[in-house]
C-alpha cells in the first residue's frame, strides 16, 4: 500500500499495472499478503491506535460544536471493546475464503487437442470510496488482495490519521511479500475523487460505501461502472391467507430491528381482501414498537373500524395519511408507508414502479402466488414469508460483504468476493486455424464438446 | 413490437412495463412467440422483399453518386441467395437453445424451511443499435424474446424500409401471443438515439453493433452500461521454441482469413531470439499473401539480413518502417505491426499498454510460458498457438452471438444469450425473522448448508 502523493492519472496507472502482477500472483502469494499485514497491524498496536485518538480528539471538539454526529464519533473509535480484535479476525476471515480466482466455469473441446476454457480472474482495479470507519480500510485491502484486484481508497476525513497509520503499516507489511506496494493506494483529500472518476480507462470499477448522496453523485459523475446502491426502498405485500402472528412477526422485524438499513421495510402494500384481517394484528404488532403508519385512505379505514381493536389513543399517536410522496420515500426510520391494493398484479406493478430493485417480500399461505410474486417483482431479492433484513451477504453465506448492488447488470443484491471478479476465455491448441472450419463442403466441423469441469 | 412514434421516454416506459410481463412468462410462451413469428415472415416474404428492393434502388443510387459503399448495397440485398432462408433458420435456431431462464446458479440452507436460491433473469430493457443489415433485425428481436428481455431496436437507415416491414409482420405475429407488443419497439429516426440514452432509469443495457465510431459515440454518450468493444486490436507474440510451419499457419489465419474482422491480429511481437528463426518463415508466409509489414528496427533487420531466405523485391514491395502510431492502430486490412521484445514479461506488459482486450496468442512450445502468458495478459480472450480468429460466439458453441465485449464486468469476450441475464435471490421461508440469528448468546447461527442445484 502507499499513500499517494503522485497525481491521480499517476496513483491509477501504477494501481494499473499492479493489478497486472497480482492477477498473475497464486493463491498462496496474496494469503501470504495477509498473513504479514496481520501480524504488521498486531505489532503496531499501539501506533496506530494513538492516531486513532488524534482523530477521535478533533471529532469530539466538532462534535461537542455541533459539526459532527455523535454516532460518528462513535463509528471512529478504533479503542472501542472487541473493535481492534474484529479488524484484526476480519483479515484471517477474509485469508481463508476460497481462492475466487481462476475457478473454470466452462470447459469445451471444440475440436481435438483444442480446448475453451473460461476462467475467472479479477476485474482489475477497483476504487472505493467509503465513510469515516477505521476498520474499513484493512477489510477492503484484504477484499482486494484476496481477489487479486488492485484498489484505490478513499476514506471519510475524519479519520485520516487512523487511516494514514494503518496505511503505513500495510505498506511495509506488503514490501516483504509478492503483492506490489502500488496494488493498494490510499487517497486523503476529497479533492482528487472527481480526477479519478475521469479516468475509466484505468479504473475499472467504483464501490462507493455510504450515504445515498454519496452513491448519487458518484454515479452520476463517472462512467466507471459503479457498484452500490443509492436507495433502499423495500416492501412488504400482505395477502390475506397470511398466518397473522407470522406476518407480524417478518414485518416487525423489517422495520424495527434496524430501521435505517437499506434492508428495511419501507412500505407495506396490503391486499384489499386483507384489510380486515390480518392486516389489524400487523399494524397493532407494528403500533406496540413505535412505529408510525402512514397510510392511504382504505388502510387508515380499516384501522379506524373498531373491528380493528386498536386502542383509539394508539391510532391518533402513531396513524397518519400517507402523502404521495411516501410511496417513494425511504424513511430510515421507524416510519412505515401503508397502501391497499386489488391483487398481486397490482402489487408488483407498484413495487416495480416505486421500489428500488432491492428486496421484496410476498406474506401468503399461497405457494402459487409467491412463485408468481417473486417471478413479477424486478428485484435483487424477492423473498416469500422471511424478513426483508435477510439480504446480507453474511447472512447468505456468502463471508464477507462488499456492498449490496441494485445495478442490473454483473453483480445484484449482497455482493461477496464473487462480484469482484470478471473471466477470460483460454485456448489451448496445436496451431489450429479458423479458416479450415465451417459448413461449406470440405470444411471441417466444431465438436463443441462439454468437458467435466 | 410496434413502430413506435411515442416520445422516446413513453416508449422506454412500455417496454419496461412489458419487460415486466416478458420476464414472467414461461419458456413454452416465449417460444411459442418465435414459432409464430417465423411462421409469419414465411407467408409475408414477397412484401418484405418488396419493401427491401425499394431500400435497394435507394441505395444502388445513393453508391452511384458516390455516397454510399457498394459492401453496404451488398448487405442490404435479403434477395441474396440463401439470406433470407438463413434469416428465418436463425429464428427457429434462437427459438431451439437452451433457456436462459431460471437457471439455479446457488442454492443455500440458511436454516431449516429458510432456503436461499439465485436464479438467473432477464436484464429487462435492452436499447440495440445496429447497421443497416435487415436480417439483424429478425435476429435481435429473437434473441431478446428468447431471453425474456424488452428491446427497443434503431437499424441503419438504407434498411428503414425493410426494416418497417419486418416490424409489421413480428408485430401482428405476436398480437396473437403471450408476448406484449411493447416488448420489442422499432424506432426509425436517429435524432431519437441522444433521448433514448439519456433514459438510464428505464433502459438497462445499450448494445451497439456496427463502427468503431458508433461505439464509441454511444461509450461516451450514456451513463447506461454499454456492451460492446470498440476496437479490436489483438497481438500474437512469437517466441524461438513455436514450430515455424505452425507459427506461420496461425499468424497468416489470424491476418488473411478476414482482415477487417475484430478478431484480425494487428501486432505481431517477436521474443528477441525469436528474430533469426521462427520469425522470417513466418514473415514470409505473410509477404507471400501480400500483407505490407510495419516492422520496428530490429525486426526489419532480422528480415534484411540474408540469412532470412526472403527475396529482396518482396522486402521492398511490403516491408515498411513502423511508426509509433502503427503499436496502437486497428488496421483492419492486410497491415501488421511487428515489434521485437526482449521476453515475455516485455510482451504481456506492451499488450497491456497497447491492445484493446479483446483476444491475445502466444506462440510457444513451452507449456508453462504459455500459462503465464494467459494469465498476465488482460484480455477476453488470451490463447496457446490458436487463431485470434477462434474469438466468436459460434466458434465458442454458443449456439448464438450477442456482440463481443471488451468490458471488464458482467460479460466479456463473445456474448451468448448468457450475457442478456443477470440473476436474483428467492428467499422461501416460514415466518422467520433476522434479530433472532447472530453470534451472541441465545442467538440462533445460520447453517449456510449448500444444496445441490
Amino acid at each position: 500500500m502507499s499513500l499517494t502523493n503522485a497525481s491521480p492519472a499517476d496513483a491509477a496507472s501504477e494501481a494499473k499495472s499492479a493489478s497486472h502482477v497480482l492477477a498473475a500472483l497464486p493463491a498462496s502469494a496474496r494469503n501470504d499478503a495477509l498473513t504479514a499485514i496481520h501480524a504488521a497491524l498486531g505489532v503496531a498496536r499501539d501506533d496506530i491506535l494513538a492516531a486513532n485518538a488524534r482523530d477521535l480528539e478533533l471529532a469530539r471538539k466538532a462534535a461537542a460544536d455541533g459539526q459532527l454526529s455523535s454516532a460518528l464519533v462513535s463509528r471512529l473509535d478504533l479503542g472501542k471493546k472487541g473493535k481492534w480484535e474484529d479488524m484484526l479476525k476480519g483479515i484471517l476471515d477474509v485469508r481463508d475464503l476460497e481462492d475466487p480466482v481462476g475457478k473454470v466455469t466452462l470447459r469445451t473441446r471444440l475440436d481435438e487437442g483444442l480446448d475453451l476454457e473460461r476462467v475467472t480472474c479479477p476485474i482489475g482495479v477497483l476504487l472505493i470510496i467509503f465513510e469515516a470507519r477505521p476498520e474499513v480500510i484493512a477489510n477492503i485491502a484484504s477484499l482486494a488482495i484476496k481477489s487479486g484486484n488492485a484498489a484505490i481508497l478513499k476514506g471519510g476525513k475524519e479519520s485520516t490519521e487512523s487511516f494514514v497509520a494503518i496505511a503505513r503499516v500495510i505498506s511495509a507489511a506488503l514490501a516483504a511479500t509478492q503483492v506490489p506496494n502500488a496494488a493498494v493506494q490510499l487517497v486523503t483529500t476529497r479533492d482528487v475523487i472527481p480526477q479519478l472518476l475521469a479516468l475509466d480507462a484505468l479504473i475499472d470499477l467504483v464501490i462507493p460505501r455510504g450515504s445515498n448522496e454519496l452513491v448519487r453523485y458518484i454515479k452520476n459523475n463517472t462512467r466507471i461502472p459503479v457498484l452500490g446502491h443509492a436507495d433502499g426502498l423495500c416492501s412488504v405485500y400482505l395477502e390475506a391467507s397470511a398466518d397473522p402472528a407470522m406476518a407480524a412477526d417478518v414485518v416487525v422485524d423489517a422495520k424495527t430491528s434496524y430501521p435505517a438499513a437499506c434492508n428495511a421495510v419501507e412500505t407495506l402494500l396490503v391486499e384489499e381482501a386483507a384489510l380486515a384481517a390480518p392486516f389489524p394484528a400487523v399494524a397493532a404488532a407494528l403500533l406496540a414498537r413505535g412505529v408510525e403508519l402512514r397510510c392511504d385512505a382504505a388502510s387508515k379505514a380499516a384501522l379506524l373500524a373498531p373491528s380493528s381493536g386498536i386502542p383509539a389513543d394508539r391510532l391518533a399517536a402513531l396513524v397518519r395519511d400517507a402523502r404521495p410522496a411516501d410511496f417513494d420515500t425511504e424513511h430510515l426510520s421507524l416510519t412505515l408507508t401503508v397502501g391497499a391494493v386489488p391483487d398481486l398484479a397490482a402489487a408488483a406493478a407498484h413495487i416495480n414502479a416505486h421500489g428500488s430493485k432491492h428486496t421484496d417480500v410476498i406474506l401468503t399461505a399461497d405457494a402459487d402466488r409467491a412463485e408468481r410474486f417473486m417471478s413479477a417483482v424486478d428485484a435483487a431479492g424477492t423473498y416469500w414469508n422471511a424478513s426483508t433484513r435477510f439480504a446480507d451477504g453474511m447472512r447468505y453465506g456468502f463471508g464477507t460483504e462488499v456492498g449490496i448492488s441494485t445495478n442490473k447488470i454483473h453483480s445484484r443484491g449482497p455482493v461477496g468476493l464473487e462480484g469482484l471478479m470478471i473471466y477470460k476465455y483460454k485456448i489451448r491448441g496445436h496451431g489450429q486455424v479458423s479458416a479450415v472450419y465451417g459448413e461449406g463442403e470440405g470444411k471441417k466441423r466444431f465438436l463443441h464438446q462439454s468437458l467435466p469441469l
